[in-house]
């Protein structure tokens, strides 16, 4: 028997070791507060239970798939998520007009190393927003020699020795991985995919190569937003997969002449009306008081915007169904908000909150969902004071692993409502590890999701709007 | 230019968003408190930039694979471990003898429900200690009607009907998705794999087929440990796919008669001696005290035990390696031991605590890994007294998201040192919702793991030996 108790030990201690957190941590109960811990805890039982938020992005990934502001993906999402918030019993689902979005077209995307044959084939994607290669899809490219810089003090050093002028700059800084949360390594590595071009430009350079945002080693070049600011110059940009930016970096140390062929055929058509898609849960106590919880319905175009946001879309849809679901009758007026152009400049944010401030609406809260589907850790608040007033629902929330409550910015689309009145902007805290493996790349894909990490960001939205909700 | 910085805003918000937990928690910071922060920050940028743990994982994947107790892959792990401990500057590097481990081989496994044709496979694979069928590899199995239960009260009152005896029983009753932590759900369902054969066979079953302890709906069986206890009368036990469990299911309850064939040709062939592998690091104060990391080295058969518990193994061996390249002199004596067969009867962390007592060896800590590469969240200990003991280290930790300090026991391994003197015994928390989705089936590989969250709990490791040796 002592033989089989230390086995059973062993199969299963597991399960003892790692409860970790799950402890409750309410202070000396009151009726009151158990009743809200248990409705938290139906919360959490049914998104675990029933997944109908990983259902839901299943649906968008396969249904709609890609989303880009302007695109076809684009007004089929829109139509998407009117169909699913009207399966709720929201007590209106209306759209909200969102003028002057960019439609950018990606075309032919072709680049190599001249003279390596079949082995100098780049894996490149163009950045958003960027111009094409003279002629376009149709035209002979740029064919121009290659110089790598890692930032632009360096860019600045080669310009005055005059070997920018004529040239193809290849920006490969990596992200750097000491960083433990990776987005701070891409915020330090964003300025060469946003601004490399407009710099580059000005030293007379013909194209940029920009390496791929992220940590991991693989074939798949990323996207993303980039400006030619004020530049009277627009050159083109393309990113690069982090593997071929290696080997292209490698072999211009023995090849210093190293010629790049690129070939880019998007360009920018106009602009286009788009909509961010609203449903409203009207308060029975308090309904001018608004509090919203959203993501945004765009995506990138070349995988199906998995992560980036149809995650956060997803849970903030499944947040308020959880909630009604559960029976709680809300106090305030509760909004899912779907953000048209996240991506492309950020309108569907600031249309909804000129709409707020020209109808004086009051807004008490905003969370925001757009760092992708991993384990939620907790909240992030743009100050102290926020911070504390979420700190104080830490017992009810730190049982679900919600244990880092931080002032480091909320989101970027709920920001544009930022000085309205005492409205608390919260961004959701996901375990970041993995995101930037994916992010605006073909690898954000539904098959990058796990269902229960996703469920847990739904819940842990829910039972912060509950919270606050109840909070006097 | 409004509108650059509002892009701005927009495309990199999210790394300011999800720093999260990772700002400074130190107090009014010392010149020690500050070097020690250094010190730890340094750790961290090793694992996370050199990523020597996750090659450490490629390694012994690729080059020993499966490696179950007394087969030739735990004597191919054996050499490879001494081999890596060797490469790093130990003081010693030795074997410790593991007697009287079961030499258990799997054989034929096939299972399929009569009368379906092709449709009616059914993907099943041994319980680790099932005896075989009738005449084994060679014989022509068992076929019998089968009867579904959800656990063992429901078994002995089919028992009493009559119902139970000359059936086949299927245990399925699933792990439940409500609980937050997926160690909980396993713990909790893990009484049908564990004693399912030995309850059933008290009634006169023939043979168990039990629902795999996973969460995940898929083709993969999952094996496990599973115990005759004193039972006269042993029967076959397989693990069923989810998948397969569902379909069975489904499938009963139009046709209650429906019978399974199996076959299974497993058998037990004696025993054999195998080694937990150690390697020492003298301390320099006071090296008659002793600091343990580890995990099992051994695994199950059908993958490649890249979670369970490589991931535990490789943490523990690059922890050390981490110091060591710190230049941290310790003041303890340190070591990483490498069990031998945790899933097969804990003998190596019984045969290593024997041992210590028998020489009278004097351990003030011992840390585990052994729940699988997720993100660390924290450390998990046996009492409140050890907490807190942990828990003062969080100021230096907190910055790493290891925020996570509880009370629900340690590791399999290491419990077996429990009252030996003042002994801190604790389990790493690793973020637990993929664990189960590889746990003992053919998933378990390294196409599972993150190196990232992998080396972010080698780091964890490292750093918490690393303030508990500093700590008066």
């Amino acid at each position: 028997m002592e033989r089989k108790n230390l086995i059973l030990a062993g199969a299963f201690v597991w399960a003892a070791a790692a409860t970790g957190w799950a402890q409750s941590t309410l202070p000396q109960d009151s009726a009151r507060q158990q009743q809200k811990a248990q409705l938290v805890r139906g919360l959490y039982t049914d998104a675990l239970t029933h997944q109908q938020g990983y259902r839901l992005l299943e649906s968008l990934c396969s249904e709609v798939g890609p989303r880009p502001v302007c695109s076809s993906g684009d007004a089929r999402a829109i139509a998407w998520a009117v169909r699913k918030l009207e399966e709720l019993p929201f007590d209106s689902v209306y759209l909200q007009e969102v003028p002057d979005n960019p439609r950018w077209v990606r075309g032919v995307e072709t680049a190599s190393a001249v003279g390596y044959g079949k082995k100098g084939a780049l894996n490149v994607t163009a950045l958003g927003g960027s111009v094409g290669t003279p002629g376009g899809n149709k035209g002979a490219g740029i064919r121009a020699e290659l110089v790598e810089v890692q930032n632009f003090q360096e860019l600045d050093v080669l310009a005055a020795a005059g070997k920018i002028a004529g040239r193809i700059v290849f920006f490969n800084r990596p992200l750097d991985p000491s960083y433990i949360n990776t987005g701070s390594a891409y915020g330090n590595a964003g300025d060469q995919r946003w601004a490399g071009a407009q710099e580059a430009g000005k030293h007379g350079a013909v194209a940029v190569l920009v390496r791929s945002l992220t940590l991991r080693t693989d074939d798949f070049p990323h996207t993303g937003a980039m400006s030619y600011g004020d530049a009277s110059v627009k050159i083109p940009a393309a990113g690069i997969s982090t593997q071929d930016a290696n080997w292209l970096s490698s072999e211009l140390k023995k090849n210093p002449g190293l010629r790049v062929q690129l070939t880019l055929g998007c360009e920018m058509l106009g602009t286009c009306t788009s909509y961010n898609v609203v449903g409203e849960w009207r308060g029975t106590g308090n309904p001018e008081q608004i509090a919203l919880v959203g993501g945004h319905l765009d995506s990138w175009d070349l995988g199906t915007g998995a992560q980036d946001d149809g995650a956060g879309c997803v849970q903030s849809i499944q947040a308020l169904g959880l909630l009604m679901r559960s029976g709680y009758r809300p106090n305030r007026t509760h909004r899912v908000v779907l953000y048209a152009n996240e991506e492309f400049g950020l309108n569907g944010g600031r249309a909804y909150a000129a709409s707020a401030l020209s109808r004086s609406e009051v807004h008490v809260l905003a969370i925001e969902s757009d760092g992708g589907s991993g384990t939620p850790r907790g909240f992030s608040t743009e100050n102290a004071a926020a911070r504390e007033r979420l700190e104080q629902f830490k017992p009810f929330l730190a049982p679900y692993g919600l244990l880092a409550y931080s002032v480091g910015g909320s989101g970027a689309d709920i920001s544009a409502l930022r000085g309205q009145g005492d409205v608390v902007l919260v961004g959701l805290s996901a375990d970041s590890q993995r995101y930037f493996d994916y992010h605006h790349s073909a690898q954000d894909r539904i098959e990058s999701i796990h269902p229960r990490e996703l469920e847990l960001g739904a819940a842990a939205l829910a039972a912060l709007l509950y919270l606050f909700d109840t909070n006097p």
